[in-house]
C-alpha cells in the first residue's frame, strides 16, 4: 500500500489543478487516470473543436472573399483539414506538457481504472493507494440514448468525431446543445450537408432564448437544417449510409439519410464502477452529491468538475478544483462561488453568457431592464463585415449588472470583461464610462450601457435642482 | 447674433459627445464643423483603416489557407478592395446617423470655418454665435514635414490614402507610428511592396519596446521593409514614381523608388486660424494649454480631444468630452482621469497597451515584476494557428496592476478587461482566479497571472505556519 496525503481520481482540468496545486505546496499526491492526461476537453472536446471551428471560419471567409474584392475559387482537402485538427490538438498537448509538469511538481501518476476499497483506499492497476483526502474528478461522458438502435450503427460522439478521416458528405447530429451546434456549423462550412435533430423547441436551451433563436437563423442561413421538437426514434445502417427515423412535431415520421451521425445528446457524469455505493458516497445519474464546500456525503472525499453534475466547463472545473484545494487544506472552509458561470458556444458569431439571462430575471421576478445593442451599429463589426448579433445586458436597480448574453464575434472576451464588472460590484455607469479601446469589439458594451448613464444624468439634474442652470 | 449656452467647435468624437450631452440635458448648443460631422476618426482614420485591415487579414488568411487543407489560388481586385473600404466607411456613418442625432437632440449645426471674435463670440460663415461656455474640439491634422520637397510630389496622408483607386504596386511610408505601421501591414498584405522609413530606433515608440520589436519582426516576416534610424531628406516625383532619398544610420544616402507615398509622420493639433491669440487662450504647436479640469487659460473656454495635445484617440476624446460637460455644468469640478489611457495598434496581431509599460515602471523607479505569457502556450492561439505574441502584465507590490502590454490577436479586448481590474483596484489574484471562458483569448491573462497566485499560496503557507499540515 502506498500512502499519500491526497489521492486525486481523474487527470482532466479539475484533477490536474487540484493535484498540481497540492503537490506544489509540498504534499504527497497520487493522481489516477484511466486514459490520457488532459481529459475530455484537451483531447475530444474544447481543443479539437476549436481547431475545427477555426478551419471552418477560414473556409467561410474564403467562400465570401469576393465581398472584399478578393477573388478565389477553391476546394477543401477534407483529409488534410481533419489531419490538421489532430495535429493542432497534439501540439496543444505537447506545449502544455501537463504530464511532465505534474511529475515535476511531485505528483505520482497511476494509469488504470480506479475502484474504492474503503473511504480512504483506492485500488488501481494492482496497487492500493491510501489518501487522507480523496478528490473525485472523473469528468463526464457522452450520453448514448438507449432504445434507438445506436448499437447497430457506426456513429460518433465527440470522442470519435475528430478521428474521422475526412469531412462526410452529410452529417446528422442528434442534440442541439453546445457540442451539436458548434459541430453543425463547423461541418457545414467545410462542406457537409448537416441536419440537426433537437428534441426541444429551440437550440441551446440554457442560453438566452432570443439570441439562441438568432443563432439558429444564422446557421440556417448558412445551410444547416435544424429540426426542432423532433424525437429520433430509430437509426439504422444501410450500405454506406445511416437512416434516421424521427417523429416530427406534427406527428408524422420522417426518414433522413446521412453518411455520418454525431450523437451530442448531453453528457453524463462518470460515476459508475468507482465503488461509491460501498463507501457511503451518495450519487445518482446526474452526478455525485456535494455540499457547497464540494464535499461528498463522506466529508474527506470531494468531487469537483463534471463529476458533480453542476457545470460542464473546464474553466468552471478549475474554479471548483482551486476551492477544493483550499477547503482540504485550510481550517475555515469557503462556499463555492461560480462568479456568474460564464460560458461560450464558439460558433461564429459566438454566443456567450454570464449571470442571469433575461428569462431567468423574469422567472425570478427581479426588477430589471435589458440594455440592447445591435452589432449592426458597432463600428468594428461593420468594418469587418461581421455585423450580425446583439448585446443584451440585464441590469437591476442602480444599474447593477445581473447578467449579460452576447451574440457577437469575440463575445467570449466581452463576458470576460463583464465578469470583472460583476465581481467589482460595478454597474452600467462603469461599463459606459470606462474608455474601451476604439474600435474594439468590447466598445460595444460601452455603447449598450450608454443609455443608463444618460438617464442617470437626467435624474441627477432633477434631483439636485440643476435645471436652474439652464436658465443662467 | 445667436446666443447659446454652449458653443462647441468641431464635429469629431469630442465635439459630438459634448454637444449631444449638453443638448440632451436641455441646454442650447451650437456645433461648428468645417467639413463633415464625424471627424478624422470616422472618415479618414480609425474607421476606413480598420476596414482596410480587415480586407488585408482576409487576404492573408486566404494566402495561407493551404495550412488548413483549404487549397485556393486567387487574385486581388484592388479597385474593388478600395471601393469596399469606402463603402464600409460610408455605411458606418450612415448607420451612426450622427448628424440627425445631434439635430434631434436640439443641437444647431453650423458648417464653416470658425474664428473667435471675443472670448464669448465665434464667427462662422457670416454669423456670430455667442456662448457662455465654448468648447474647442478641433482635432488634429497630419504633420507634413517641411523642407523635404513634399510640395512637389503627389503624396498621401491618412486623409487621402483611402481615396486611392487601387492598391499601389509599391508604397513608401514616412513614419513608424500607429498609422504608418497599420497601413504598412494592410498594403503589404494586399499586394504592395512596402518600405517604411522610421527616423527613430524602433517603430511605435510609445509602446512597450520588446513587443514593438516583436511586431516589427512579424511585419518583416510578411515582407514589409522597415528602415530604422533613417532620415528622409528629399522626395521627388519622376514619371509615374516617387524617389525617396534618405540618410541611412551608417551615414550613406540611399534612393528608394516607390509608386505611392504615405506621410504618417505624426499629427499636429488644429489650433491655427482660430484667433486664439486675440482672446488670451494659450497654445503652442503641441496643442492648446489646459489645466486638469480641461479649462484653457480662459476659464469658460475648454479644450478636449486631440486639440489639447494630450492623447490622440477617439475613445480618450470621449472621456475628455464627458468630463468637460460635467465640469461646465456642475459647481464642483473634477480632474481628468485617463484610466491608464488604453490604446491599440490594430495590426494582426494587435499591439495593445494600458497603464505603465515595463520601461516606464523602470524609469519611474517603481518596484515591479513583469508577468509574461507567450501566446504560443495559449490554447486558443494554437488552435487558430495565430500563436505569435506575448502578454506582459506589469505588477507592483501586492500584485497591483501597474500596466499591461499585449501583442496578440484580440489584445484590444484584453486591455479592456485589464482596465476594469485597474479601476476596481484588483490585483493579479483576481486576474488569476476569475474564471475566464475557456478557450477565450482573455484566458491568456489568467495564465499570465497564475504564478502570482501560486507564490501567494506559498507565502500564506509559511506565514500562517501551515507547513505543519503537511506532516499530519
Amino acid at each position: 500500500m502506498k500512502k499519500f496525503r491526497f489521492v486525486v481520481i481523474g487527470g482532466g482540468a479539475a484533477g490536474i489543478v487540484t493535484a498540481m496545486g497540492a503537490a506544489g505546496m509540498g504534499f504527497s499526491v497520487a493522481l489516477i487516470e484511466k486514459n490520457r492526461i488532459g481529459g475530455e476537453c484537451s483531447w475530444t472536446g474544447c481543443v479539437p473543436s476549436k481547431a475545427l471551428l477555426s478551419a471552418a471560419k477560414e473556409a467561410r471567409r474564403i467562400g465570401r472573399s469576393s465581398d472584399w474584392g478578393l477573388e478565389h475559387g477553391g476546394i477543401v482537402d477534407t483529409a488534410k483539414v481533419m489531419g490538421k485538427v489532430r495535429e493542432l490538438t497534439q501540439l496543444t498537448a505537447d506545449r502544455a506538457q501537463t504530464k511532465s509538469l505534474l511529475e515535476n511538481s511531485g505528483v505520482e501518476i497511476f494509469f488504470g481504472t480506479p475502484r474504492f476499497l474503503s473511504a480512504n483506499e483506492v485500488a488501481v492497476n494492482g496497487e492500493t493507494l491510501r489518501g487522507r483526502d480523496i478528490v473525485i474528478a472523473t469528468g463526464s461522458s457522452p450520453v448514448r440514448p438507449p432504445h434507438i438502435g445506436l448499437e447497430g450503427v457506426k456513429y460518433c460522439t465527440n470522442q470519435e468525431i475528430f478521428k474521422l478521416d475526412e469531412i462526410p458528405a452529410s452529417l446528422g447530429i442528434i442534440g442541439g446543445g453546445p457540442i451539436g451546434v458548434e459541430m453543425a456549423q463547423a461541418f457545414s462550412r467545410l462542406g457537409s450537408r448537416v441536419v440537426l435533430f433537437q428534441s426541444g423547441p429551440r437550440i441551446l436551451p440554457k442560453d438566452d432564448a432570443e439570441l439562441a433563436g438568432q443563432l439558429a437563423g444564422i446557421l440556417r442561413g448558412e445551410g444547416v437544417e435544424i429540426k426542432l421538437n423532433i424525437k429520433v426514434k430509430d437509426v439504422a445502417e444501410t450500405s454506406r449510409s445511416i437512416a434516421v427515423n424521427a417523429l416530427e412535431a406534427d406527428g408524422s415520421m420522417t426518414e433522413t439519410t446521412v453518411s455520418a451521425l454525431l450523437v451530442a445528446a448531453g453528457r453524463q457524469p462518470n460515476v459508475e464502477g468507482l465503488g461509491l455505493e460501498g463507501i457511503g458516497v451518495d450519487y445518482n445519474s446526474r452526478g455525485i452529491k456535494v455540499n457547497e464546500y464540494l464535499q461528498t456525503t463522506v466529508p474527506h472525499i470531494w468531487a469537483c468538475g463534471d463529476s458533480n453534475g453542476k457545470y460542464q466547463f473546464s474553466h468552471i472545473a478549475e474554479v471548483e478544483a482551486r476551492l477544493t484545494l483550499q477547503n482540504m487544506l485550510l481550517p475555515i472552509k469557503r462556499k463555492v462561488d461560480y462568479f456568474g458561470a460564464p460560458w461560450t458556444t464558439f460558433t461564429d458569431p459566438e454566443l456567450s453568457h454570464v449571470g442571469l439571462t433575461e428569462q431567468e430575471a423574469i422567472a425570478q421576478g427581479l426588477r430589471h431592464r435589458v440594455y440592447r445593442q445591435q452589432l449592426a451599429h458597432i463600428d468594428r463589426a461593420i468594418e469587418e463585415q461581421e455585423d450580425k448579433g446583439l448585446i443584451k445586458i440585464i441590469a437591476g436597480d442602480g444599474g447593477k449588472i445581473l447578467g449579460a448574453s452576447v451574440l457577437a464575434t469575440n463575445s467570449a472576451e466581452m463576458v470576460n470583461e463583464i465578469l470583472v464588472h460583476r465581481q467589482a460590484g460595478f454597474g452600467l455607469d462603469k461599463v459606459s464610462s470606462l474608455p474601451h479601446v476604439y474600435p474594439s469589439w468590447g466598445y460595444g458594451l460601452q455603447r449598450a450601457a450608454d443609455p443608463w448613464l444618460v438617464d442617470l444624468g437626467k435624474k441627477w439634474f432633477v434631483r439636485f435642482g440643476l435645471e436652474i442652470l439652464r436658465k443662467l
